[in-house]
């Protein structure tokens, strides 16, 4: 597969370059980047120095169409729906790694304040929640932390026992992208973590979207986030209440029949952690049934830049492309 | 005033220690520790070196007791009540740290499943909520998580508008103490997070015992805790469902008049963290009403070994004794 | 003493704003910022809040002089030589802590490719280094890499034993300020290690400067800075050649004559470690000789905003106004 | 290939099993640990779950060399030599990853403090440095330390102009293994940074061997370890003292010529930082020339447990059965 990536110099594409390299059948050709035309890939990305002799381009869509298979778009939202019109009517595969397409059209614009200019039916590619990505040419790749959040949460919703369910995410601080903000400086981030958009961060709508897919009758879905001292994962902590007493074999039972067959979900016994995934595809899940109330919490660790972005978005091209899933992708996590 | 700290070995008899050279009344005299009985005390708490010219002791309570105005119990939970007896029948004002004394005899001894061997009541020392506080002569020192989570959760109990509440908190790993073990060894706990006792630990019966003294009508009180890559700090998320809808002014309201003339309380406009709390005894309270449920997210950021545990406990001395509460504990975070 | 802060915004200024919060003597009456004037001080410096009821002023030299005793300056290399003359004209006690007035000015030029405007001697403010400090009205306040450095190997350089010396030091990142950049962008900052001006930084003009005073016959002095993963602290590690063998105890006795009286500089048997000094401005010094060459290796622990910075600023104002130089200052690090 | 990993239950066995994973020629039959007889391996490497599916055995040398190819021994030293004698005897191929086979053996015993009980031979497994490991059927694996300090200085001793050298080196926590101890305590090791074995790290005598093999002319190497807050990664900075003065482009040269055609070396413009090698196998160099003395600042970056250890016994493995080096090994470094 000949590959291009628009908006190459962020964080999610020199994640899709650093995966890519270990695909057997892909072969990145462009990568483009406005800014940078002309220079190295490898300057920006310097831990990709010898392993890509590439540099960026600033390429017309119909152009980067003409020589690739598939094309990611890693640009912000906004720019995505001035971009992918013309590679899809250039007749490309193309994944789209920003908020443009996950949403529907209405949810998008209130939700982003934002007219949507290219209003287009998309699949929402979490593989594990939406087989039909298999065979797809176009996909909306999810956001982060609802990739987090819904994997954790899917079971139970699609088992129609949710009442309500608090959504208190923790995630690294490459998710708010390479440019550095007071957020990021180091003496602001380290040793400290920082709680923001308490109730009304975007990707709420993503979650919501997700699990009333499921569930129509889920009373209410909240969603903090916070970013910690990391680079990279998100734990996802699903303050789960149910209608019901349940016990931990049910809940066990559910959770497997679910996600059956599906590679890169780990049921674990224990609770999961960023750690063990760190650079890897895995999303491990466990749980605790609360026995002082009706609640289940349900834990979910990924990393952020690959079953949050960049291996997700590699994972559905290969379905889109009748490869097995795991192709490229079977990597274990960095750990320690 | 003259002081004693038995088991001193450990971060909250070292934080004491800190504490008090900057207080004007005290003067430590002893510090005991059975392991290191003879050893300089600036040799285990380095920092200290210069500031006292202690050696730890591992003198009778009687012998404490007679050359003290107080004596504070840094020791696990189980053996303070070994010692307590001893130095409250020679008539020394004591201030418990353990969890020996928090709790009602009958939850503690579900709670910790441990047989309580002197049963007594004791005033539980959060200031702000326990005016009581000042005259006593013994007092059981809070948990770091609880101090947090009820501080944040209060003022809404006290209203009578909680229905549901779930506490998510975020510790530095200095709360598991100064001994070396998996979950504090560098490569486990950098660059990741890790919840434990997902629903039953055991700070929980603390925030409901405080928490249902204001109102007994909340439904459930649930209880999550993590620990983040940071040394010091709590920071709790209470995810608050309340009975009807509210406003932010209301929620103002109700903080402002609970927390009128409480000094180390700071009501903040943006989001809390535990890096603008570093070092000093302050609590940081923010929050934000959510448009999508009937929920209130309220964040308190505290440092857990200062205003969650030896900060709190020179608070509580400060109001036995008669003095301002802000005596030697008026100095600002460490920021940066 | 009533005092001015004249760029009371970043780092230092903050840090000057806390320590004077615990100094009996202290009065803070101003603190300038153009950029934030008219703005609650405790909105920039958010560990501030309820300790300071100050706003940032842009007040001219001639009125903070009127209203105070001495001003301390903290604004950038090349800003202080436009506004230290007017301050000193109109009769304030001046603490200068930008570079401007730390070297000779035509060294000062060639380090700085900058003309200098207000050439004019200032004593260099090591105050164990410099005692000629007490009694004076203006004083250049060291950098934070020099004040480590030449304090591990002036007693060496004052014995004349030295044939060659490196400093090889490590920061936190809080030394490069509030403003975010690349270096400071927590991705790239955490678990990493970032060496830099590997040869040629600034701060090797100041410790020339001081080591030559104490001895001219010194063969070559080396420094290379790195940044690591923390906010606060500087550990500095001096490989020192000297002329011939020696052993542990002459060394010992060198520095101890050395630094006797010097209340702030702690010798230890051990390795010294930023932790233990944190929040603090003592310094330790620790070191070991090598058996398989004439090399000593010293190593020294300071807070580069403390001991580095503003709590070194305050040990001059003491020894300016003829207090003892403990006073305000005798405050232990935080730790852990 | 079949392999075997003798002590698989410490980081750097979780390291070879993590790369051999992405090794298309290898295949892991056999992980011991006496301690964790019978466990499945991914419940101490909770990363490498659904990757692995094997236990923890406790073989025979004989046994495991009859199902193997070869075999890893990665065992603490003193250990190694108890066991390598009986698998070399079983004909199978062996790199040893502790430190037994790396020094001369009366070298190892004074450095070691320890009788050798199977003095032998064996190749120095630095490939770029000793190309005679192709073919080996013994490989004694370098330490981490030595590995990047050797690359870092041997094209400048290859070309005999060191006079002096001193390696100033900042590693990783987890260069200290598996097991917590109080450096490794998340507390002590945060915002920290601990040096260690000032003069006499045992490493520095792998270091000299390496060097002076090159040039024995030099008059002295020095070594001084340091522990910073990182999981992974050695930032090496040699301070190398040369005979007479020099500048870059003649140090270009000696570097670009003496590591032509080594895939594994990055001579870059910059200065290397492991944030742009972890997780991979490659060594980063750059280098300053200094106009204040004779005195070259070069600094190299790897990541201790790939480059450092399992990685470089995995390139040995390849050079050792005649594949590519870079076989399974060409992959980039996890970053941000």
């Amino acid at each position: 597969m000949d590959i291009g990536i628009i908006g190459g110099s962020g964080y999610t594409g020199g994640e899709l370059l650093r995966l890519l390299a270990q695909h057997p059948e892909a072969n990145v050709v462009a990568v483009t980047s406005r800014r940078l035309k002309g220079q190295d890939v490898s300057k920006t990305h310097r831990h990709l120095r010898k392993i890509y002799d590439l540099k960026f381009e600033d390429p017309s869509p119909q152009d980067i169409a003409s020589r690739t298979d598939i094309v990611f778009t890693a640009v912000p939202h906004g720019t995505a729906m001035q971009v992918v019109p013309g590679l899809i009517d250039a007749g490309v595969k193309v994944i789209d790694l920003s908020a443009d397409y996950r949403l529907k059209t209405d949810i998008f614009e209130s939700t982003y304040n934002l007219k949507h200019t290219d209003p287009r039916e998309a699949v929402y590619g979490i593989p594990e929640l939406h087989p039909e990505v298999a065979g797809q040419s176009f996909i909306a790749n999810p956001g982060c932390y609802p990739t987090g959040a819904s994997l954790a949460a899917a079971p139970l919703a699609d088992a129609g026992i949710i009442e309500r369910v608090v959504f208190d995410s923790k995630s690294g601080i490459s998710g708010a992208g390479a440019d550095p903000s007071q957020v990021s400086h180091y003496p602001n981030m380290a040793e400290n973590i920082q709680a923001y958009k308490l109730t009304n961060h975007r990707h709420r709508a993503e979650i919501v979207q997700e699990l009333s897919r499921l569930d129509k009758g889920i009373e209410s879905v909240s969603f903090t986030p916070h970013v910690i001292p990391s680079v990279r994962g998100i734990l996802t902590t699903a303050h789960v209440f149910i209608e019901k007493q349940t016990d931990r074999d049910e809940v066990g039972r559910i959770y497997n029949d679910f996600y059956r067959d599906k590679p890169f979900i780990r049921m674990i016994d224990s609770i999961p952690m960023p750690g063990n995934v760190r650079g890897s595809n895995f999303c491990d899940i466990g749980f605790e049934v609360d026995k002082f109330s009706n609640r289940i919490v349900v834990i979910s660790a990924i990393d952020n830049l690959v079953k949050g972005a960049s291996g997700q978005a590699i994972q559905n091209m290969n379905l889109m492309f009748g490869l097995d899933e795991i192709t490229g992708l079977w990597t274990p996590g960095v750990a320690p």
